[in-house]
């Protein structure tokens, strides 16, 4: 409701660029009133993570300064009082939290996010309470803790999805409080994006390779916990895995979506947790109608601990994420086109596809370009922004094929993901692009991962002058 | 010697070529003896990192299939099975210890290095072990854990640089021993790089800067662990540690080297720790002559340990590195120039730098090219190859000035590495392209990291075309 007055308040009294906001919020905000916030020139520096089209349109004409971190590092830089050194008094001046209840001393229950929201009021001057009376009290589903800082930060002891090691809601100095607002409405969410057959494929390669993974001894039968982003290959793939012989399962990601609640009914989904949900509005009518059945089986927690290095890779997590590109070599570029346009940022990513232990990224390997509907590679000679290196991936996955990387030579690896997982109207250019480079740098002494440097972004080049990228004539 | 046996026989008999390995060592192994099996062609596949110029000779012209690895991933990936998946046995042939003893329970006391010992006899199907007489035994100078899978990893308990959560040996199934080899010799290293005019001019700016962040009371007095790379510069900012105003310093590194000794001996140095010591020849002689007066100040583990992102987040260690480039954005290359050629590889710089509470990287400026003093310019438009990202880097230093990009958009950190890091030759150079990138960009409204992509290796293009970067006329 506080973002929605906002923007009433400057809408009504023509305020535009005039109220001028940093604004931080745990992941992502509802897109709607950011949305609207944006088109009323209301943000003026943005951290760490947006959805909405208006935030990233300012975003890339210049108007709202954006930076993305990774979202298990945000919360404990801003405690760090990183994002506020050139402030007077170190803290940040509102925070406006949702509550679906306040407890007898004091302490908040939030509802279907934690995000950043405990280090969020660690760092408030001022707090506003907004109590969403259309939501059930969520008290239990949350495991909350607070963050220290070195030297007293001690470990996690979580050892399992399902391990507690916190409260069920953030303390809060009443002292904070400013403004205790009673909201009544459902969080805004978009429909489900359906899976299309790509993804379908996609998912089946991928099932495919945990079952080979399973059969020689590299995971357990009920596989580990699972990470996986957004999207429809997303959906895809946690649909396969709910057809699938696995059972059992547990997941430990940041964003628990729709067919998460489909992995449960279907009886083999065991636990799950997450720092956030995020349904469709049929998704969100479907827990709360069956709330008893869930509530058990979910726990939410601060980004910091859901998308933690540390739990990650002792929970020996399978990540799973969609980029806009992936390069010959195994980098991927998961936040800015063409090297410049920023989607949403960088997210979670790197949390879980640096330390987890199978780091899979899955794509389809072409998209439409205006004029052509292969106009677009998705595997390219060289990533135009890298946010996952090669030291990071181990799996590559289109719907033409799994590249298996791991243990492999940059020159080996190239030949494996042109192999499985480029259109095959990309093949012999991409087989071209890395035959010519080979030569070249071998011949050079320079071939460990041999580049034709200077038209290595020729496939953009001729996606951006000629409206594809298949008509790339340099190599 | 082993290594050494090899290579004469391979030598005496004329079989370069024909006997050759994959070859895993901890981190790097002694460079005068591997250099030899490279020059003499029997290394066919080598990880995680290497030091030789022959053996980067060998990668760089397509003999040795070379891969790098985070080095506290080798280990564990290694355990999975990653990097044996396609051999029948999923154990590795042959490994080779050095131990300083032998326990009754037949377990091995290690020398001055750990690395990736523990994992690589947990995998080993035969164990050889050189006992080194020339040293004395190191019982006690160790925390030895060894590997568990998930799901029954537990976390690493330690909150303090100096505690010990493992042995002090390495356990080993005495079955698995087909030989014990006695050696005799001293860790053959190099000289000390000393810190030259420009290392001292970085060395200065940051200690400024970390006086500046005690001050505001985001470091304790006595700052957090530190972590130093290798090379002048990290042997300059340690040496200015010794002659600065802080005191009960302690380290969590990598690789402690020869300043440390003189950090120990200032009385400034309470606790180091690490994966390994190299020292030069003139540093172990000081460092054996007073082993009792350091023994109690240092303890070495694992390099899954010492490289842990769980442990560096958790402690908030000060990480310091040297790369290849850093770009505008302040993305860093450590390991191939012009995006091809391999240099040593990526060691633990990104397991330090993504989880340090500082993540620095320092560098020259420039550096000399074949006909240009300050032909190469460190500080360039685009990396020409990733390893670490935007996303991970606090703070660029050179011996111009310091950029702290802590909070700020892209945009912004481009003006202020431009501005205190580049070079006053390149200053303007990069100003041009910034303006022209940002003018386009932001005009397509793509400008969140606006880059002239297609001409964003000009300047390297210049280097490689006209012996200097600053010979670049595009922009």
């Amino acid at each position: 409701m506080m973002p929605t007055y906002l923007a009433d308040h400057v809408e009504q009294n023509n305020l535009q660029g005039q109220l001028r906001y940093t604004l931080f919020v745990g992941a992502s905000s509802g897109a709607d009133t950011e949305n609207r916030w944006a088109a009323l020139d209301m943000i003026e520096r943005r951290s760490p993570h947006q959805v909405g089209k208006n935030i990233a349109k300012g975003i890339n004409e210049g108007r709202i300064k954006f930076f993305d971190k990774h979202l298990s590092m945000f919360p404990v830089d801003l405690v760090y009082g990183f994002y506020t050194k050139d402030r007077p008094s170190n803290k940040l001046d509102v925070v406006c939290v949702e509550a679906t209840d306040i407890l007898e001393d004091g302490s908040i229950v939030p509802g279907a996010s934690v995000g950043a929201t405990p280090e969020l009021l660690q760092l408030a001057d001022k707090v506003i309470i907004e109590v969403n009376t259309a939501l059930p009290s969520m008290e239990g589903l949350h495991d909350i803790t607070m963050t220290d800082l070195p030297p007293h930060r001690k470990p996690y002891l979580i050892m399992d999805v399902e391990d507690r090691i916190g409260r069920t809601s953030i303390p809060l100095d009443p002292e904070k409080v400013v403004g205790i607002i009673h909201a009544d409405r459902q969080d805004q969410t978009l429909p489900n994006s359906p899976a299309d057959e790509n993804s379908q494929a996609i998912a089946g390669h991928l099932i495919e390779f945990l079952e080979h993974e399973v059969k020689h001894g590299r995971l357990p039968q009920n596989l580990l916990p699972l990470q996986s982003g957004i999207g429809n290959i997303a959906n895809a793939v946690i649909g396969g895995l709910g057809d699938s012989k696995f059972k059992n399962m547990k997941v430990w990601t940041e964003v628990v979506q729709d067919t998460f609640l489909d992995l449960f009914d279907s009886g083999k989904l065991d636990f799950a947790t997450a720092t956030s949900v995020r349904f469709s509005p049929e998704g969100f009518k479907r827990f709360y109608d069956n709330w008893d059945q869930y509530k058990g089986k979910l726990l939410l927690r601060s980004q910091q601990v859901s998308n933690s290095p540390e739990i990650i890779r002792r929970l020996g997590v399978i990540g799973m994420n969609t980029p806009v590109e992936v390069d010959i070599y195994a980098h991927a570029n998961s936040t800015c086109v063409l090297g410049s346009r920023m989607l949403n940022g960088l997210g979670g990513s790197a949390d879980f596809l640096r330390s987890s232990k199978y780091s899979i990224m899955h794509t389809p390997s072409t998209r439409p370009s205006k004029t052509d509907p292969h106009g677009v590679s998705c595997i390219v000679p060289m990533c135009t922004h890298v946010d996952q290196t090669e030291h990071d991936l181990d799996v590559i996955v289109t719907e033409t094929g799994l590249a298996d990387v791991r243990g492999l030579s940059p020159r080996e690896r190239a030949r494996v993901i042109i192999d499985k997982c480029a259109h095959e109207v990309y093949k012999p250019i991409l087989k071209s692009y890395m035959d010519k480079a080979e030569f070249e740098c071998l011949r050079k002494g320079m071939g460990h991962e041999p580049h034709l440097l200077f038209n290595s972004f020729d496939m953009h080049k001729a996606l951006v002058e000629e409206g594809s990228m298949r008509k790339v004539t340099s190599f």
